[in-house]
C-alpha cells in the first residue's frame, strides 16, 4: 500500500514477511522494464504487459505465474469493452498488477482495492496465491455486473420490438449481438485460463486455493451460458422482429387488395354506362341508375362476405 | 424426521446407527452456518447453499459430498424454472437437503419425501449414498414430468399453426423455445454432476449405488435428447408458420392480381368509348354497344383461361 | 425352440450343453420378475424391460450383459417408430429376448428368428455371444430398410416440389424431417451401444465376435451418415420449395405491374378525352380519335419494348 | 502382371520374392470367395468384397490388413460417384485388388496401373506396403482431379447467377450441393482410414512407408477443406441467387408503384371533368382545359421529383 | 548472407560454427533437388517444396524439421492470399528457407529479412531454432496486418450498409466472406503446426525457445478468433441488409397502398357521375357538384386518419 516508490527499493519489499501487493498504474516501458529486471520477469511477458490488446492468458514461468485479463466496467450505461488490460505477476510471496489507466476514484481495481481490504486477514493467513484468487474474482464479478446489463438492455429490445417494430431496433439488435460476441471474446479464455490455475501443476498455487479456483471456474461458465442464452434470445428476436415486418406489410397488402378488388370492378361498370355509345337502351330506363347503384351495393357486400370467408377482415 | 430442531443437536443424530436425513427449509444465513459449523463444511459450500441461483454442480470435499441441484416444478400449467434450489451434502451415515421454500403440502420435496419413505427399508439397507441417489432420481422425474407438460404445449400449438397461423402463435412459439433453452441450461449441468458422481472417485459411494447413478445418468441423457428434439421441433414449426404466412400472401396477391388483370383493360375500353371526341364511327353503329360488350366478355373468359393454365385458380 | 413354458424350469434349460435362446413374448411384470430371479438379475435391468420408453442403452453387470434396443418396422408404406423394444440378456450360454408383442407372422423377430435359424450350426459353434450378434445385426438391417423407405420417399417428394410447390408438400417435407429426427434419436445410441460391447471389456464377448460386432458398428455409422445426408437434402428442398414460391409470386407480380403499368397510363389518356370541357379543341378534329387511338398503340409497343428489354417478358 | 490364371495357383506366386499384385476384375461370389480361401481371409471382409456399397475402411487381421475404398471418376463433364468399390488386400508380400468392372482402357485403376508400373523399382525395393501406399495415393489425386472439376462448375455458376439469376440455376447450386454431400460423404472415412494405417499399429507397414501415408493424410484432410469451404461458397451464391431475386422484384414493385402513383392521381382529376353534373362552372372556362393539363403536369412532375428525392428512380 | 552460391559449397557453411541461414529464391526442380541431395532430405519434402499449393504442415524427420507456410501480404489494398509458400528447413545449426519469387524489393522476406537482421545478435546466442521462430512470427505478423486491412474493410462496407443498401454491397460482402474463409483454411492449419512445434518433442527445438512458440500460439489464436467475429459480424451484415431492403420494398408498398386506397374510391364515384343515364336526379342539383367534391374530401381525409392511425404515415 506504497505509491510512487522507487523501483529498486521494491524487491525489498518481498524480502519482508507476509503478502506483498505492488499495483503498477499507468504503464510505461521504463517502469514495466525496470520492475521486469528486479523480478526477473521474462522479457516476453513484459512485452504482453506493454501491449494492452493481449487475449487473456496464463503462462507458468517456474518462480512466477503470468496471468493478463480483461476488466469489464459499466459506466453510465454503456459498456467498455476491453476497456483495461490487468496484468498479475503471483511470485512466492507477491502479487504484481499492471494496469495502463491511472487510479481513479470509481475505476475497476479502486472496488477490486476495497474488496480485497476487507479479505485482508483472510489473505495474509492464506497467502498471495489467494490475493491473486481475490483479484481475479473481483474482475470476474464485474463480468457478472456487465452481463446484468446487456440483459436489461435485451429485455427492454424486445418489449420494444413486440410493442412496434421500427428498423432502428434492428441496428440496436445488431449492436448487442456484436456486444455478445465481444463479451465471449472476452470471456471464453478466461475459462481456459482458470482451468490451467485450476489444474494446480504450479507449487505457487496451493491446495487450499483451488476450491476457490473452482468456484471461480463455475463462475465463469455460468457467464459464458449466460452469454450463450442470450446469443440465442437475440437470433429469436430477429426472427420476432422480421416475421412482423412481413406481417405489417402482408396487411398493407391485404388493404390494397380489399380496397382495389371492391372498386376495380364498380369502377368498370361505372364505365360501361358512361360509354357515348348512341344505343344503349339501360340509360333510356327509368329506374336505370338507381338499378345499376343496387347492383354495385349487392356487389361489393358479395365481396366483403368473402373477404370475411376467407379471414381476410 | 423431526422438525425444528436445536442445530446443536442435530451432530449426535449422526452418532446414531442407521441413516439420517436433515431438511433444511427456509435458508437463513444464521441455520446454514450453523449446520456448517456442526458439520465442518467449507464456507464456499454454506455461500452456494445460500446464493440460490447457483449452476447446478457437485464438488467432492473428501468427508462429503455437496451436491447442488435445480428442481422444475409444473403447478396449475406454467413452469416454474429454476423454482428451487436443492443444496445437498452426503456425509458417511447421512445426507443433509437445503431448501429455499418453507414446507407446502405439494412441493416437490414433499413428493420426493413420500417417494423416500416407501423405499425406507431399502435406504436403511443401502446407507446414505442411496438416499442420495433417491433425491436426485426424484428430481429428475420431476424434469420428465415438465417435459412432458411442453410436449403437450408444443402438440396444441403446432396444431393451431396449422389450422390458422396467427401472429399471437409466433410469440407462443417464441416463449416455448425460449422454454427450452432454460430448461437445457437447467439439465445440461446435472448430467455432468452425475457422470462426475458415477465415476466413482468417493469413498462415500458405494459400489453397488453406482449401478443406480448410471440409471439416472441414462435418464437425464434422455431428458437433454428430448428437449434438442423439441428444439430442432419448434424450429420446424417456425419454417412452417412463416411459408403459410407467405403462401397466404401470396394468395392474397393473386386475387389483387387478377383482379386488376381482368378489369384494367375492360375499364379501360369503356374509358374509350366514353371519349367526346365528335367523329367517333363506332359509337354510331347501332350494335356498336352489345358487341363491345362481347368483346369484354370474350377478353375476360381468356384471361380466366390463362389464369387456368398458369395453375393460378 | 419352446413355449409358455414353466418359467422355474427355464433354468434347467441352461444347464444343458449349447446356446439357449429364449424369447420372452407378451410382457407382464409378473413373467418378467420371475425369469428375473431364476436368472439373478438386477431389478433396475427388470425395470428398464417392463417400462419399454427407453433410451437404447447397454450395461454389463458382471456375470451377464443387458442389452435394450428399439426395432424399426416398415408396415404397409408407414414406418413404425419405436415399435417395439427389444430387450436382451446374454448370459455365459443363454440369451433371453424380452417383446412387449405377442407373436404374429410377420413381425420383425420372426425375420430374425428365420435368419437365426439359417445360422444354427454358426451359433452353436461360436456360442451365445454370436447368438446375441445375430440378433442385434437382424435388428440393424430392418434400419435399412425403413431408411430405404424413407430414401424413396424423399424422392418422391423432391419430384413433386420440383413439378409444382404446394403448400400441403411442405407439410409432407416436416413430417418427413420428423422421422428423420426421430431415426437419428434411435440410431445414435445403438452406435454407442455397439462401441461399448465391441471394445470388449466383457468376458461373455469371444476375441472372434469382436471382428462381427465391428461390422455391426460399420453398419451403424452408415445409417447415421446416411440420416444426415438426407437431413441436410431436406433442408435443400425446403430452401427449394420457399425459393420457387417466392418465384411464383414474383412472376405474378410481374403479370400485375405489365398489365397495370401498360394501361394505366392509357385508361388516363381515355380519361382526359371523356372530360367534358367546353373548350378541347382536339375533340372537333376529324382525324382526332384514330390519332389518339394511335398514340396508345405506339404507347403500349415502347412499353412492351421496355419490359423485354428488362427480361421481364 | 499375368491375367484370368487359376485361382489355385495364385498362393504359389506370393511364396515368389518380391512384390505380387493380383488384381481381380469383375467380382463374381465364385472367384472372390475362391480366392479369399487361398488366403486365408475372414468371411466378413470377402462379404464386403461382394457388396459393393461399403463405407470405405480399413480393419486389421494381422496377418493381413483389409482397406475398402471409393474411386471417383470424372468421364465426360460428370463426376460418377461411388462409382466404384476398390477393395484391397495386403499380405505379407501380396497386394490383392477387387474392381467390380472388367478392365477398360481408361478406367481408374488403369491409371492407377500406368503409375504403378512407372514407380516399380521402387515398389520392389520397399515392399508390399509401398504399393498400397501408391494405390491409395492414385485414388486419392483422383478426388482432386474430381474436386477442381466441382471448382469449375461452381466458378461458372457463380458468374451465371451474377449475370442473371434464373430458377433453373437454382436447380443446379442444389445439384452441385448434393454433390459436395455425397463427397463428403466419400472422402470423410478415408480420412480416418488412413489416419488408421498411419498410427503404424500394424506390422505389415513398415516404418518408412508412415512417412508417405502420412502424405496421404495430409492430401485427405486438403480434399476435405476444399469440400468445406465449396460449401460455404455454394450457401454464399445461393443467399446472393435470393437476394438478387428479390432485388428484381423490389424493382418491378418500384416501377408499379411509380406508374401508379403518378397516373392514379391524375386519372381521378379526369374523371372529376367527366362527370355529368349540370353546373360544372370549371367546364364553361375558356381556359379550363389547358389549365386543368398544366396542373397535371405539374402534379406529375412534383410526383417525379419526390421519387428522385427517396432514390426510387 | 551469400547469392547465387554453388550447391555444393553450402554444406560447407554447416560446418562453420554459428547459425546459417540459407535462402532459396525461385524454385526450380533442379536446385531444390541439388539442396536436397546436400542436406539428405527426404524426396516428398522436395515434392512438397516445389508443389507450392501444399496446406501448411510440419513434419519432423529427426535430424531436421520441415514447415510449410503461406505468407499473406497486402499490396495496394488487395490481399494476395496464398500470395506465397514458404518452405523452412530447420537443421542442427542451419535454416534454409525457399521461396517461389525472385527477391524483390518489398516482398514479404525482405520485412522479414530486415527483421531477423536486427535480432542477429540474438540468434548467433539462441541458435538456428530461434531463427526458425524469428521466421514464423514475422509471417504471422503479416496475418495481422492482413486481417486489419479486411477489418478496415468491414467497416467501410458497414457504413456503406447503414447508409444506402445497394446490390453492389451485397457483392462485396460476399467477397469479403470468401476473403475470411480463405483466411480461415490458412491460418487454422498453422495453429496446429505451431501448437506441434511447441509440444517440443523435436531435439532440434531448446527449451528456451519453446515460450517463443508459445507466443507465436497465442497470437495466431487471436488471428484465428478475430475471424470467426468478422465472419459473424459479415453474417450480421448480411442480415441488416436484407432486412434493409425488405424494408424499403415495405415502404414503396405502404405509398401505393396509400395513393390506390385514398384514390380508386374517389375515381370510383367520379365515374359513377359520368354515367349517361337519362333519369340521374343529383346531376340536376345546383349544389350536386361542390357537394360531391366535399364528399371526396371528407373520403380522403377519413382514410388519411385511418392510415395515421395505423402508423403508415
Amino acid at each position: 500500500e506504497y505509491d510512487d516508490v522507487n523501483i529498486a527499493s521494491l524487491a525489498q519489499l518481498t524480502a519482508e514477511p507476509g503478502v506483498t501487493w505492488i499495483q503498477v498504474r499507468g504503464l510505461t516501458a521504463q517502469s514495466v522494464e525496470g520492475i521486469g529486471r528486479q523480478f526477473a520477469i521474462h522479457p516476453l511477458v513484459l512485452e504482453d504487459i506493454l501491449h494492452t490488446n493481449q487475449r487473456p492468458k496464463f503462462s507458468d514461468y517456474g518462480d512466477y505465474l503470468a496471468v493478463i485479463l480483461k476488466s469489464l466496467v459499466v459506466t453510465a450505461g454503456t459498456i467498455d469493452y476491453n476497456s483495461e488490460q490487468v496484468s498479475l505477476i503471483l511470485g512466492p510471496n507477491y502479487v504484481i498488477s499492471f494496469l495502463e489507466s491511472l487510479p481513479e476514484d470509481n475505476d475497476v481495481l479502486h472496488n477490486v482495492y476495497e474488496r480485497v481490504k476487507s479479505r485482508r486477514g483472510k489473505i495474509a493467513r492464506l497467502g498471495a496465491d489467494y490475493l491473486l484468487y481475490a483479484l481475479v474474482d473481483s474482475l470476474v464479478d464485474h463480468y457478472f455486473l456487465a452481463l446484468e446489463h446487456l440483459g436489461e438492455k435485451i429485455e427492454t429490445l424486445e418489449e420494444q420490438i413486440a410493442a412496434r417494430p421500427r428498423p432502428e431496433l434492428l441496428g440496436e439488435l445488431h449492436a448487442l449481438k456484436q456486444d455478445m460476441l465481444f463479451m465471449r471474446k472476452s470471456v471464453w479464455p478466461v475459462r481456459e485460463l482458470v482451468s490451467a490455475l485450476e489444474r494446480g501443476e504450479s507449487a505457487l498455487i496451493q491446495e487450499t486455493t483451488l476450491i476457490y479456483l473452482r468456484d471461480i471456474y463455475d463462475h465463469i461458465v455460468q457467464v459464458i451460458e449466460t452469454v450463450e442464452i442470450y446469443r440465442d434470445m437475440l437470433s429469436g428476436m430477429l426472427d420476432i422482429y422480421l416475421s412482423s415486418v412481413s406481417n405489417r406489410m402482408s396487411e398493407v397488402m391485404k388493404m390494397l387488395t380489399i380496397i382495389s378488388t371492391i372498386f376495380i370492378p364498380l369502377t368498370f361498370i361505372a364505365g360501361v354506362y358512361g360509354m357515348n355509345f348512341d344505343y344503349m337502351p339501360e340509360l333510356r330506363w327509368q329506374y336505370g341508375y338507381p338499378l345499376i347503384l343496387a347492383v354495385m351495393l349487392i356487389m361489393s357486400l358479395l365481396m366483403l362476405r368473402y373477404f370475411q370467408k376467407r379471414k381476410w377482415l
